[in-house]
């Protein structure tokens, strides 16, 4: 019994949830679905069987589609989103959820009166790297975490109607929350951001996060950087994870080295007891794996299993009221904004 | 006719100046002096002519001492540099030229009266390839400056009496005020901060400049990183620069990598406007000069001209008054704080 | 009017020509075929027109065929071909062209007499690195060619029909055959190889040749190196190339670098003469482009125009006759092979 | 009681040995000699009470001089060597120890006649990385060794008096008589060189080094290329190490990465039995220590505990061999060169 799906969208991400879906068994691809449904032919290409349509209403009206995956922009997500849960269907969609965190809460409510399955494609949570960067984290080996420091810059398309903190620091977030222990639990947020090529809308911001564990952790993003950074630091008491994700070759390093404080003495004597770790680096060895395949295999599952998938559309409410949060930071001077119970949905 | 000189402070840096003055042909070096003059003695060596001594007062009483380089902990610097001035000495010191930017303000008053070059050692200021830098923006090379984000991370030694914005910060300021248009201009300031292995100090900061052009710059930062890392990136309209200085091979990339926009129209009209560029990179070819030489030089020459130096008593104040700042920032949960007319000594 | 082809083989390069296939306009995809014909199934996927058969027969007598493009073990590229431009098939073929030279004169010879195109699947003469790099050659930028280097390593397969230089030279030569001007025209070979694991065949060798303008050029292939290598050096009077395969931020770079000879003098004069350029270095923007695809596109061209295509058949035996030159050397102990007129089909 | 020492030689490497002798309490610097005074002076400096003089024989007559260290051109070591020991000093020479073989020999049987110390400054031998490697090879972490690739090339000076092989090969030949079980032992060698530029004396070369144990090694050395490289690959049937010289945040390497054959088959089984290792990567922690401290220390530990050194002459002999065989292979057409008895001095 494989699972009917339809995928919406035929822009820069559909393909490539066109292709794993394809090369998933468990599902079954109907549709390709634009509004432009010559791009979603283009998609499909001359070989293909699965058949496109502009019509999105006769997608949700089709019994063989049991579920629906949405790649447009951010802003027709709540409508097609609460159009699928109300036929019937299970959602994968990306992120951004919504672009409120109001809208992203309806529809948390609706996927569950309705008890179909609504997930986030958080994609880097299904990379082997990110699963190694969890395990590491909770099997005690990094010891407690002290700071998380992300980079995600690169000469990036100006979204037209999301900012940079929009379109990046969802991945930042979405990692973060997938693998520090208990998930991210931020108690405030600020943000600074610019938009200096006057695009309307920033371009580039700095995201600075105080965990409830007292953990600072920063997230920068950046549409205008020449290079392409992929880098996230999370520093142990234990051991150091430098996660490079544009060098194949050695895309985690868990480093041995570090400073410790022997305990808390007078002021005068802590020099003496502050020590240096400087030992060997381990690069684990990981699986070259394409995390869509991971997502397509754990929207399956869910669904199959009647389960909320690991990605669930709490996780992205999390990440949506942290962007709302972030947002009222860059338009408040990037004043600190505590997050009080918003982010306990 | 060279110039006399003792090296105050036989620690970290103490021997590098002994060293580069001793290859410095204006000046004649008479003295190393340390409270510890066996440490003095040690750094000198067995083969020296160079006296070492642990009296300051004796070398401040040397007729043939015409000038001082101080390498000791910042929270000396205020009284030795005042008694150099006092004794007609002119005076190289260390960075952050003191503790507060009231004393610094005062040792500048000082110098002035007393017709003495007071100058700082901002080193990378006479590095070639910041030399460098500051050609590509003077000519327009870059173009407009749009950004600035410049990360400055390792496994540091923890200082005992300053933290690591003030440990490491100077070096950015010093840089980006010699580098940019007009120097280092900023209207506001904010900066987050963490300790996170309970040093008694922030071992960890970010900090976000306003600068008056609009132009946000961003310095990162950090004691506990395991890697090394110390790249600026400062964005232009026309071309984009990458300092990796721990690349010795390629020490600066110029990129010819950038968002244009055509002009400003309106908002949904806008994306059709953005182009990309994504040119050639160009390596220069830079000469490998040991920046501490061209410190040594300035100084000589700045003595001898009756001139003030590159980085004098006042790039001294601004890099301190940006530091008060910042701490202020840290004290006040990360809140912008408006430089107002502090920042014009 | 479009082309039909069937693909031949579907283990493990077999699937990227089809993919290509697809994606090109004026090939139309026939069939896939493998003698275990699930494999082909698989490969085609559960959503696909295109024909899976383990016939090649069947193939071959499908006149909606217009070529094949053969992807199978060497050992049975002479049957393949033959039997297709016996039946009047253009062929695309995978490196190399047949185990034997004799073989693939033989080949050559009939393609000829058939009047058919029979082209060499080099598909690294296809990317935009190579494009630029025999541009840089051809219009004088680098000056004349000096010395060319190429290390082509990495934990590989090891083959069960073919030995390491077999396998991985091809590469090599074909590029050099591509780049240099005149084609790669050597007048002797050398080649040294050793099998430290008992693997039955080379599994790590270096081959030098002397090139007829007196170039001397290098290639190291290994199958056993824990890191992946890809870079060619090819130095120049005026410019030196570095091609970086594996570092796509920076795949190519031209050197302003190298050593002078004012001119030829006495020999204890000659030291006065040298001089050392220090230059730039430029880093080409290059498009960003799968070379199977250009492969596709010139294979269709040439059948389409009735001309040889750049990589024909010729230059497969260029490559056959260093390969079994390079097996010679090998066999006596590493001793230089003059190619003499062999090399000169 | 310290040992009296004389540098000779104020060239390139020269100042080096100076320093390096200055930090070593075992020794006692008393002269820097060379034929032109001037430059001992200047390398010396102006606030030094070593001594510069024109004169060897000086040196060689003041009874506190003990040893010479000797950084001259290879053509003069003959002589220089020789005199020094006639006048009962012990002798610490830059490599190659004389230009021919015959030389060597005469001087390591004269240094044992007079019952002195001859020690070759094989520099990289005391560096932290290469006593590492050398641990890991013969603690048997590394397996068996199963082949050695070296490559050290960069844009260098064209020396007046030796080829590339003699100017760089040496450091790659006493490695591997350092590290590998037993020191160097090759059964034959071959080279190919060119100088294309037409400096009269190669400046490029290929070194193949047959092992008695079966192991091929090659040593890529050239004067003309316009990157940095210095990088050793030792492979293992356990483990392999890649040894990268320019990168200090990750000089070495150890690769749990390689590939087994499970048992020597019949032929067409072999590919079953072929499994590939794919595991972590270790970068062990490595003290930065300056190499000629330790060969300053060792030869005067070699002096005071009357033995011979690490890298003593006949290790300076073998190296000797090894450059005059791979001569001959270049001026016979790369030919194979047995080395029969010649290598057992």
């Amino acid at each position: 019994m494989t699972i009917g799906l339809a995928v919406i969208g035929a822009g820069y991400w559909g393909p490539n949830l066109v292709r794993n879906a394809m090369a998933t068994p468990e599902l079954r691809l109907e549709w390709l679905c634009d509004l432009d449904e010559g791009r979603a032919r283009t998609v499909l290409g001359r070989y293909t069987t699965v058949r496109p349509t502009a019509s999105y209403e006769q997608v949700l009206q089709d019994p063989a589609v049991d579920a629906v995956a949405i790649a447009t922009p951010a802003r027709t997500h709540f409508d097609l989103v609460r159009a699928a849960l109300d036929a019937g269907k299970h959602v994968l969609v990306e992120k951004p959820l919504t672009p409120t965190h109001a809208e992203g809460v309806k529809l948390v409510a609706l996927a569950e009166e309705r008890g179909r399955v609504l997930m986030l494609d958080h994609t880097f949570c299904y990379t082997p790297v990110v699963r190694r960067i969890r395990d590491l984290i909770s099997t005690g080996e990094l010891g407690d975490v002290q700071f998380v420091d992300s980079v995600r810059i690169n000469l990036g398309l100006v979204q037209p109607d999301v900012d940079v903190l929009w379109d990046l620091a969802p991945h930042d977030l979405s990692i973060l929350d997938f693998v520090l222990p208990g998930g991210l639990d931020p108690v405030a947020v600020a943000a600074h951001a610019a938009d200096p090529i006057g695009a309307g809308r920033p371009c580039l911001a700095y995201l600075t996060l105080w965990l409830r564990s007292g953990v600072l952790a920063h997230v920068h993003v950046n549409w205008l950087s020449p290079t392409k950074i992929r880098t996230t630091v999370i520093g142990g008491s234990r051991r150091t994870i430098v996660w490079d994700d544009v060098n194949p070759a050695q895309r985690l390093a868990v480093y041995d080295r570090g400073v410790d404080l022997a305990s808390a003495g007078a002021d005068e004597r802590r020099a003496a007891l502050i020590s240096y770790r400087t030992g060997d680096v381990v690069v684990p060895a990981l699986p070259e794996r394409e995390a869509l395949r991971g997502v397509m295999g754990e929207f399956a599952a869910a669904i199959t299993e009647g389960r909320a998938p690991l990605t669930d559309g709490r996780s992205g409410l999390r990440v949506l009221a942290l962007l709302e949060a972030a947002g009222r930071s860059i338009h408040n001077d990037g004043r600190r904004i505590d997050l009080g119970d918003i982010f306990d949905v």
